[in-house]
């Protein structure tokens, strides 16, 4: 058996197929169709048949994008991920190795769709993005907007909803930029790439909305595809395909695409709130700072770790407890970093529901302190909001306006008649 | 208007009612019965009746404990929290102010429920709480289920989750111990003290569980409460009355508890997994290391953090990204701390959802530095077992089999034929 080889054996009474990815420790080790390494112990495997290397290299179809008129124009922005990954059998690891042009000759029916520009941003797991290439994505889009009717950015789920948070507020934008990624490399017949693919191009080819958008699967079954708002959404499960979810407000849209045989058999697109049909020009305002930290209280943090967080950085967003709080303790901490010019923003690690300075006496004293309770924003959205903000000003006041400036939805109205004071 | 006065208004054309605050910047601050301040542009405002003050003292009820040798005994320790809290109409905010007596005395039904041994472990808000008030938790509860059938521990609802998580470690216990608190203070008509502590005290008294549990509503009305396994819950809403929420599992039982006059009229219990109904032996394991972090990662966290807050703690336990994953630039730097005997746990910030160290190759690489990936262990709860484990042992490969080892239900099963390697 060498790495790559269809295995199929018989172990206590189960046959089990996969493909062999390496042994280890006594174990021979396959990968199963669904994705997972299952360890067998070598002595209990009874081995029935060994089959040559799985197709490893390049992707199985070879088409080439066509130029139809007729059909919008989409960009691309690839920026790597598991959608353009495929599974290394010599680790037994996937690793990031398509390139955009791999992508899209993977999915011919994307032809059917749109005249696909692409565009290669970055090649990187998500989980290796930083801030400045938030910024070379939004440069990129911004790019592939003076020329297509949409753009679809393909990115690692890990941090995608950190980086559809900044473009919201980086890129104003009157066509769609739908991000979207997968759970499960294109390669692997159980992958959720094609879908996802499809109804983002689908989406920004043809659908009404206006903004930066994350579309992905709506359940952990093919079908419907739902479109969130960049703001308001978190990767929410390690694996499952339907891990983003809205948090706080419901999706914009959905989608569902239906392709067979290379052919695309149904496409329906429903808007569910038009709010995001709105106008808006096309503006790059890719500002940054990177000295901005997100940092999420615990029983028991040191006082010398909060404050260190606190005083080496421009702006820090606090994940507190409950309605943001952090222990009393650290509170004349906040007013020592807001009295040297850092900003330090509140919001609450339930991730559910809405900061308040005014319920009780903790909070009450952190605003005294100079804390600014970031409403309902996400503690992710807040983060990566004041990096663009504190690339703009390092006033505090300003800094703060700013910051409970609803830009691109990502405070909710309250509802009721409750407001702030 | 003196603070606390029971002020009518118009404004707007809308009548409000509420009790004054303060006013503040021309605002009239009003505490609505909701329990959330509302302020009202005092120009704007005509003022309808001003009455006078709320009662604002001691409860209305003062019942003495009834000894009853027929009804089971329930120890009650008392932390503090918004449970036994009540709102200052002077600040507008709620403070930490009633004491055990008081609690038992404001909800006279519990003397049809249970003989009470009432017992004040601390009296605090749980965001002030720290590792070391956790063990005096687990000693106070410990000696009270030497006297009891049953303890219900009252509990600020910011960090309840932590707490339960570092008591079912550090306690083995033949009866039930159910956590529970309020998120609107007991002396406000909208609060849901009554109905938690009611039905905590009859799942304490009359349960077969044998645990750490807690119990909140299930949902946003008065009626079920679910029973949640101390070591799988979370707080996952700033200000619902159903904010904690099973992760990753069902809740081990529902409670209803109906009182109507001062009376109960309505118990049901409902068993959902009798596996925590085993058998334990009453026994106290409070092991503590404080010299613990939990460090949630972000798109591009300084390497001198990552690098110190690692270095400076005896464990860590970082929350990755998606299947577990910091970026790979940092890898290095968690070799060199697992070197100097620092031990590294990973957990997902995704909150729901297996980590997984061979899918990608990030994981891959980090495990080879000597991450230790906890399987599904929430974040919080992984971070309060590594301040028990580290309590008992610095040696990293004891440690690692402490923290893989499932003491509490804090790992649940693989579904399916997949397993650790």
């Amino acid at each position: 058996m060498e790495p790559g080889s269809k295995v199929t054996l018989r172990w206590r009474g189960k046959i089990l197929r996969g493909v062999f990815v390496k042994e280890d420790k006594g174990f021979i080790v396959l990968k199963l169709s669904n994705g997972y390494n299952v360890g067998i112990p070598k002595d209990e495997a009874e081995i029935l048949s060994v089959e040559g290397r799985e197709h490893i290299g390049k992707p199985r179809f070879h088409y080439r994008p066509v130029q139809n008129p007729d059909l919008p124009k989409v960009g691309i922005a690839a920026t790597g991920g598991t959608i353009a990954a495929r599974v290394d059998y010599v680790t037994g690891a996937v690793t990031a190795e398509f390139t955009v042009e791999d992508l899209v000759n993977t999915f011919p029916e994307l032809n059917e769709l749109a005249t696909l520009v692409p565009r290669q941003v970055s090649n990187i797991f998500s989980e290796n993005m930083v801030p400045s290439i938030w910024r070379e994505i939004a440069r990129g889009v911004y790019e592939l907007l003076k020329e297509s009717d949409g753009v679809v950015v393909t990115h690692g789920t890990d941090t995608m909803h950190y980086s559809t948070a900044y473009l919201s507020f980086a890129l104003s934008t009157p066509k769609p930029v739908v991000f979207t990624g997968a759970q499960r490399s294109s390669d692997r017949p159980s992958s959720d790439a094609a879908l996802n693919l499809l109804s983002s191009v689908y989406v920004a080819g043809y659908s009404p909305l206006k903004g930066v958008f994350l579309s992905m699967h709506e359940s952990s079954s093919d079908g419907w595809n739902a479109v969130h708002l960049g703001t308001r959404v978190r990767k929410m499960h390690t694996s499952r395909r339907d891990t983003f979810r809205s948090i706080g407000r419901d999706p914009v849209a959905r989608v569902y695409i239906e392709a067979r045989g290379g052919r695309i058999v149904r496409k329906e697109f429903q808007l569910l709130d038009p709010e995001w049909t709105r106008e808006h020009p096309l503006e790059l305002r890719d500002h940054l700072n990177e000295n901005v930290a997100l940092l999420k209280y615990f029983p028991g943090m040191k006082k010398e770790l909060f404050e260190r967080v606190l005083l080496e950085h421009d702006g820090v967003v606090i994940e507190g407890t409950g309605f943001g709080h952090v222990r009393e303790e650290l509170i004349p901490l906040i007013k020592e970093a807001v009295d040297s010019g850092v900003f330090v923003g509140i919001t609450s690690q339930t991730i559910y529901g809405r900061t308040h300075s005014h319920v009780y006496s903790t909070a009450v004293k952190m605003e005294e302190a100079g804390a600014v309770f970031l409403e309902d924003m996400l503690p992710e959205t807040a983060f990566a909001k004041l990096v663009w903000v504190l690339g703009q000003t390092k006033d505090l006041e300003r800094a703060r306006d700013l910051m409970l400036t609803n830009v691109a939805g990502e405070i909710t109205e309250r509802s009721g008649i409750e407001w702030k004071l």
